[in-house]
């Protein structure tokens, strides 16, 4: 039995009778040399004591330690790639080259580092001084923990151990209790072990990192209402994030979630005439990337009726045909694509390739495009939007450029919103209206562009309107931005200059510290 | 029957059945000449349908414009000052002078004018451009409208209809639906009248501005889970505020909450050596300001054992015996203050002063200092924090500083926390510990002040953990942080430069709009 990281020490878990195995998804084979612990509630609940004792001690940290805590890490996860990314092969079938090793992994650390720099200049925290009547302000840490449950279909960059969320945590000053994706518990595993070495490299809180890889459903409702967890952070499913939504809400507890999307993409009548061939290959190219498990993946397509678009849509069936079904992340995951397709097709979608479990070694899912028109979707737009995580793809045909518009303004809440127009102008009146409409429906809005492809910059927005995620304002990743999530507005009125933080004293700590004083950002000495 | 603001003309309800009157506190006489509708679930919808309207208009509508409309109305109550304070006398029994006329209509047109000044520079939006990657962000309005309901104890700097989540949301370029306070249903009806004309003046959609005065419970929780609803501001009490939390949280949609707070208030031995009469005169009259009636009175003062700790409970007590009943703004409010206070009672606390309905011809209730012992506290810490909102104070005294400390930990959240310490740094080993713990209960931590008097400024946290708030990151005054809550993250990838925000185009709009560029804060082009 493999052993759950507690308050800084590996320890046997005390409820050894409920445990699970991962798959290797490429076989469908149990992986029966690890057994990982199902904790139970009392085991949880030590790791919130720890955490919450950690969380206190974390408010007399330095932000330059946690930068070095997360800098450690990174160089860890650097040098330990290889093996990292084996094992994640094993557990999620996503080939170890370019994906894990040359893609994932070096994001992961890119973005370890981007927090670490966020933690160390401390711009994230927006420190604002009012000196004619010595109030100051800044953000800081929660207090408490922050629990991050992270997804099936990253097991680095968004891993509750190592992802944006656990990043972003840890850089505003809080401990993270992380749970384990079941599909990926040693790959997990792995991490935390870098993870609890660069803590005690540094000194950190023993509880700052701590790792458990499961518990019964009940027991992670109450763990995200326990009064002393501060915030949660969960990227999944939607079903799973409303009901632990429904939990933190009641108990006041902020939490981030990303839980669906569809990703629409409107492809203007002009675009299509100019170059539909080229946009149906990358549509094609961005709808089974990975198997098309990728929370931007395009599963919604949006044409007006026409020539091109009914080539489109036959280029798209004849290449969705034509592509092998990619591997699967588990088998849960297949029977959750075939009942979403069986869904739409309920709904009134007609399958235009694929639409079956792949007949494979391994867990997978036909390439699958289906299409229906305007009036019908317009009818059930509901049902009609219901997410099939794997390479699914709905092609909605709209009558006309209004019906187009509807559509847009029938849609839930996304992640991305993309609009193909020609280059020349020829669709910029339809575009305008569309993208009015697209704009609030959506975290980020493209221009000619599929929406794969996360880039971890400061402009991006990885977050949306619910159901995409639970809040428009915050986004998933990014620095500083997605920092500020996971912490708590502090003015202080009054307070005696020694007792400030530095980042709030009359003088700019680092000389490069941007503060709003009186009014004007500067790097000034206020 | 008074009319609502609909759709941008004043309209007869719908409802003329439901009707209601405001009071006069100061004689506890129903105002007769005027009777307020109570709007029925079709009109509340009717509305929402028109703001939704506005909403979509309002995306297209420059933020100088709104800043012009916000400029004009302020300027349109600072003309009619005369006239708003009288008739906010009348129903809400505050003095015209220098409270409503002197102070707080000066504060509700400086924070409409600085809003104003927020949508004018933009800064609030916090635009971000990536050139390398062609991706920019900003936030930007949420495309439907924010319902505001006002609380009964600031008829104007948090009235639905020109208070602080007001001037917010239209900065955020969204249009208000405001509920008044059935306290002061006319002062707020005087103001829409003002809203509405600065509206048509400035030529923003006709549902920009809305008012209506009351509706079933039910209709309110269903108003604030209406999918075109798209954030709501409230202020007010805690049953009232979490039965609307449940119902937005249920729906997705955000909700900022000003729900509690008592305010506790640390005296350290080393200050009440120091300066302790001088204490208990400024908490004294930091606890019968406007008969108790703020968010941050003072409601619970922390005191270690001593002979000095007695003196200023008796002091205290003396003082507020001798001080005469103000008046209370309902006759609602004098049962929940009653309420409160058997409350502590039932739970161990004992009057030292007052304690009873007030013999008056106005609606009052005696200033009323309660004591009770930090071990009785500890017991019972949930139930001995309960908020009276008018001029109660509970002292608690505690064996030791490490008691105190004690009762610290055992708070929930709070809008402020304060803590007097001696001058030449007799408490500071004492007040390390105890601010570490306040730090993260409180959204304001104090030294040597009383909480009353909310600055309006950029560094302003009038906010703080659940349950004084919803949420602990937002602050509900001071610009420009209280604009960012009625916002959308919008990144734009790829976006062909005509078609982004101005903010985001290459050129700085106006030379000065504060802008992160390939991660710097410039007010350069980029």
């Amino acid at each position: 039995m493999q052993k759950i990281l507690f308050n800084g020490a590996w320890t046997d878990s005390s409820s050894p009778r409920s445990q699970f195995h991962a798959f290797n998804p490429s076989t469908k084979a149990e992986l029966k040399e690890r057994a990982f612990p199902e904790s139970n509630w009392q085991e949880i609940e030590s790791i919130v004591d720890a955490a919450y004792e950690a969380a206190q001690a974390l408010l007399e940290t330095e932000p330059s330690t946690l930068a070095a805590f997360l800098e450690t890490y990174a160089a860890k996860i650097e040098v330990a790639t290889d093996r990292l990314a084996a094992i994640a092969h094993e557990e999620t079938g996503l080939p170890v080259s370019p994906r894990l090793a040359g893609v994932e992994i070096p994001r992961t650390i890119n973005q370890i580092r981007q927090a670490a720099a966020a933690a160390r200049s401390g711009d994230w925290a927006r420190p604002t001084l009012d000196t004619e009547n010595n109030i100051h302000s800044m953000h800081g840490p929660l207090g408490g923990p922050v629990v991050v449950f992270g997804p099936n279909n990253f097991p680095f960059a968004y891993n509750g151990i190592a992802g944006g969320d656990f990043a972003s945590a840890i850089a505003a000053g809080n401990p993270v209790i992380a749970k384990a994706h079941p599909a990926h518990p040693y790959t997990t595993q792995l991490l935390a072990e870098l993870a609890q070495e660069a803590a005690n490299e540094m000194g950190l809180p023993s509880g700052t990192v701590q790792l458990f890889y499961g518990t019964a459903p009940e027991n992670g409702l109450k763990l995200v209402a326990h009064p002393k967890v501060a915030a949660v952070g969960f990227t999944g499913s939607r079903p799973g994030g409303l009901a632990l939504k429904e939990a933190a809400d009641k108990a006041g507890t902020p939490i981030y979630l990303e839980m669906s999307s569809v990703n629409p993409v409107f492809v203007l009548p002009g675009a299509l005439e100019e170059r539909g061939p080229e946009i149906g290959k990358e549509l094609h190219a961005s709808c089974t990337l990975g198997a098309g498990q990728f929370c931007t993946k395009p599963g919604l397509v949006v044409l007006q009726e026409s020539k091109e678009a009914s080539a489109l849509i036959e280029q798209m069936a004849e290449s969705f045909s034509q592509t092998p079904p990619g591997i699967l992340l588990t088998g849960g995951g297949v029977k959750a694509v075939s009942n979403a397709v069986e869904q739409l097709k309920a709904a009134g979608a007609k399958v235009a390739a694929g639409g079956n479990v792949a007949n494979t070694a391994h867990f997978g899912y036909e390439p699958t495009l289906l299409t229906v028109d305007g009036d019908t979707f317009l009818a059930n737009p509901s049902e009609l939007q219901s997410e099939a995580f794997g390479s699914v793809c709905l092609v909605v045909t709209a009558t006309d450029i209004e019906q187009l518009k509807a559509v847009a303004a029938a849609l839930e809440g996304n992640l991305t919103g993309s609009i193909y127009s020609e280059s020349q102008g020829r669709d910029d009146d339809s575009y305008a209206g569309l993208a009015k409409t697209l704009r609030t429906k959506v975290g980020r809005l493209l221009n000619d562009k599929v929406p794969t492809g996360v880039a971890v910059c400061p402009s991006m927005n990885h977050g949306g309107p619910y159901p995409a995620t639970g809040h428009p304002g915050f986004t998933a990743v990014g620095f500083p931005a997605s920092v500020i999530r996971f912490s708590a507005l502090h003015s202080y009125d009054n307070v005696r200059e020694h007792r400030l933080p530095v980042a709030l004293r009359k003088k700019n700590p680092t000389g490069t510290l941007n503060r709003l004083v009186n009014g004007k950002w500067t790097t000034a000495d206020a």
